[in-house]
């Protein structure tokens, strides 16, 4: 049986070729530049897929939850962060973690760091959250003072090992194209640089910078003069990196296989079995137009998996199962119900975490945290 | 300890009294005017919850998706439609199905009758999907032609029992409040009992109408004409539906438990570990404000759980494990890294969905069919 036939409700394909070439170029990027690669595992949350990065030669990653930590701490991985800033209602698993792997946490806060160091007992490292621009967590890159106040407390801890500043530049997130994101990956780099300085004149040298999202990574062909990039999304990309201009539409390397239950001719549309549950209710908004995602046909062609983005179609609305597909051009006629269309997410992350699970276009099913590992 | 002392990471809050008197509010207007209830059990997928609607009389159900189908047919119940257009990947669990209970389908095609009608080993009931304004699905009102056929078709089936005309009329949520609501409610009944009226006309007589999503059964105060309502995001509501008017804050059964983890007084706002994989990424847009939710204190008081929501309060933006939350008022001043604050969901369909299990205010946990039950 052709892996399509066996598919009866929506379903997570990947392709691992694509994947894996997306893993190969940056891990390169970074190890010619003597960057190191701490990817973000949030974005596959696989314990198969993150043999694919040890492959490549990475030892370090970045998660963005204290499950995924104890999940990729159980598959062998000895040097995590925790991207995210720390939760003390989980202290107790933070004590576990602290003793079964080197970690590192996010702080921002003295009264969390004297928390902090009050509980655990091991030490664990520290990396201080800045906003370099986002806006979203951390002190602010402009305003060194609280973040030294911050550096001098961590200092006087005991377990906490004060390892550098570490940024999520959010903000790329905004950008216009390419270049931009270029220039506001630069000014960020920037920006981490004459904090550290500013901290290593006031007698705290040798911090360490962490910084690196997927558009900033991807683009920037220059890391600058940082320690770690952290970027995740890149494994699979999706449609907001490709309608960014960040990746190109062959770099997509998961797509959501969905049966096609009606259609209507009159408008061009096509409903799935394929819904918010499925994709998550990202977006790309653009005036009055909503665009859940994006249509390829599924393609047998060995090393493919689907076509290349149907012009033109895109997912108008989703409900909590259905979407409805527009297909303005002549392809609609090929479409029947119970036959399968593939939906290129709007942001794979959200997919992936819906989903928990993939399947390869070999047949095999690769799981993730959510589905019980 | 007390319930919220023992909650490290983002849970999922209800109130089993409020929603047992949504239940009781909705069974009851149903009763005394004669319109079966049949709600629609997508919005809770929890057989605890189930129990609360069959204490209140309610025997048949429905569902969008087969897995639910499975699930509350295992739970006992009898009388099940998938509100769902019938999907053919999906024949072997339809017939498993058709074999255990009493099961509706909706179907829009003669194309998909007709398959149907080959694989199926037992009678189903067969709803015709009508588009009465949604644009989302099903055969439109406006032209009986179409369904005439289709009703013919299905009355030369073997295994499909014709029983009526079923609609969503999802255009209810683009009301502009309860009159507005009720107004397109009302046209929705007139419309449907039109179509029926041509169809008994016409030599098919006896046709069932099947109405009723949240907005309109709630406002309406007159069901009108028809033979059963399908409401579902009433046992809970959410922001939603008490923006648009159609419920009021103490009705709303559900709320998101959010340890915080830092605070930006000069932006008056706190970071929350709670994100888009646990209130899903649906919002409400107000010009350029993204408001993704609503914000409360936990509140110990005997039957409460969380205060009314906090004057203003709302999240402004929601990553794949953060939320950013927005408290304008003193409020603020009371909040500190590791307290939890509670967050009102948008779309509480979907929350449920993410998160997959409720805690009771009494410290019970009910779960959903996500969590393998």
């Amino acid at each position: 049986m052709s892996l399509f036939a066996s598919i009866q409700t929506p379903t997570l394909l990947i392709n691992p070729a694509v994947a894996r070439e997306n893993i190969h170029r940056m891990a390169e990027k970074a190890r010619r530049q003597g960057v190191r690669f701490r990817p973000h595992f949030k974005t596959h949350q696989s314990a198969a897929i993150g043999e694919w990065f040890r492959a490549e030669g990475v030892q370090a990653i970045t998660v963005s939850s204290l499950s995924m930590a104890e999940y990729f701490a159980r598959h062998g991985w000895q040097d995590i962060t925790v991207a995210f800033s720390a939760n003390l209602r989980e202290m107790d698993r933070l004590i576990r973690l602290a003793r079964e792997t080197r970690l590192g946490v996010l702080v921002e806060s003295p009264e969390v760091v004297r928390a902090l160091d009050a509980a655990l007992p091991a030490p664990v490292d520290a990396w201080i959250k800045i906003d370099a621009g986002a806006h979203r967590t951390g002190l602010a890159w402009e305003d060194p003072a609280p973040v030294r106040t911050l550096a001098e407390t961590l200092t006087a801890t005991r377990n906490l090992r004060l390892r550098g500043l570490l940024t999520h530049a959010g903000q790329t997130y905004s950008a216009r194209g390419p270049a931009d994101v270029t220039r506001i990956y630069l000014e960020t780099v920037d920006r981490m640089n004459g904090l550290r300085d500013a901290l290593a004149a006031g007698g705290l040298p040798g911090l360490e910078l962490s910084v690196g999202d997927t558009p900033g990574s991807t683009c920037s062909p220059d890391l600058g003069r940082v320690d770690e990039i952290r970027p995740g999304n890149f494994v699979f990309f999706d449609v907001y990196q490709m309608e960014h201009g960040i990746c190109a539409p062959n770099q997509i390397a998961v797509a959501l296989a969905c049966p096609v239950v009606a259609l209507h001719p009159e408008r061009r549309e096509v409903v799935l079995y394929g819904g918010a549950i499925h994709l998550s209710k990202d977006v790309l908004i653009d005036g009055q137009k909503m665009d859940y995602g994006r249509l390829a046909f599924p393609d047998e062609t060995p090393g493919k998996g689907w076509s290349d983005p149907i012009p033109g179609a895109y997912l108008r609305s989703l409900s909590q199962e259905h979407g409805v597909a527009v297909i303005p051009g002549p392809e609609f006629e090929r479409i029947h119900p119970g036959d399968l269309l593939c939906v290129l997410p709007i942001h794979s992350c959200l997919t992936v975490a819906a989903m928990g699970q993939f399947l390869t276009l070999d047949g095999e099913t690769l799981n993730t945290l959510n589905i019980g590992e």
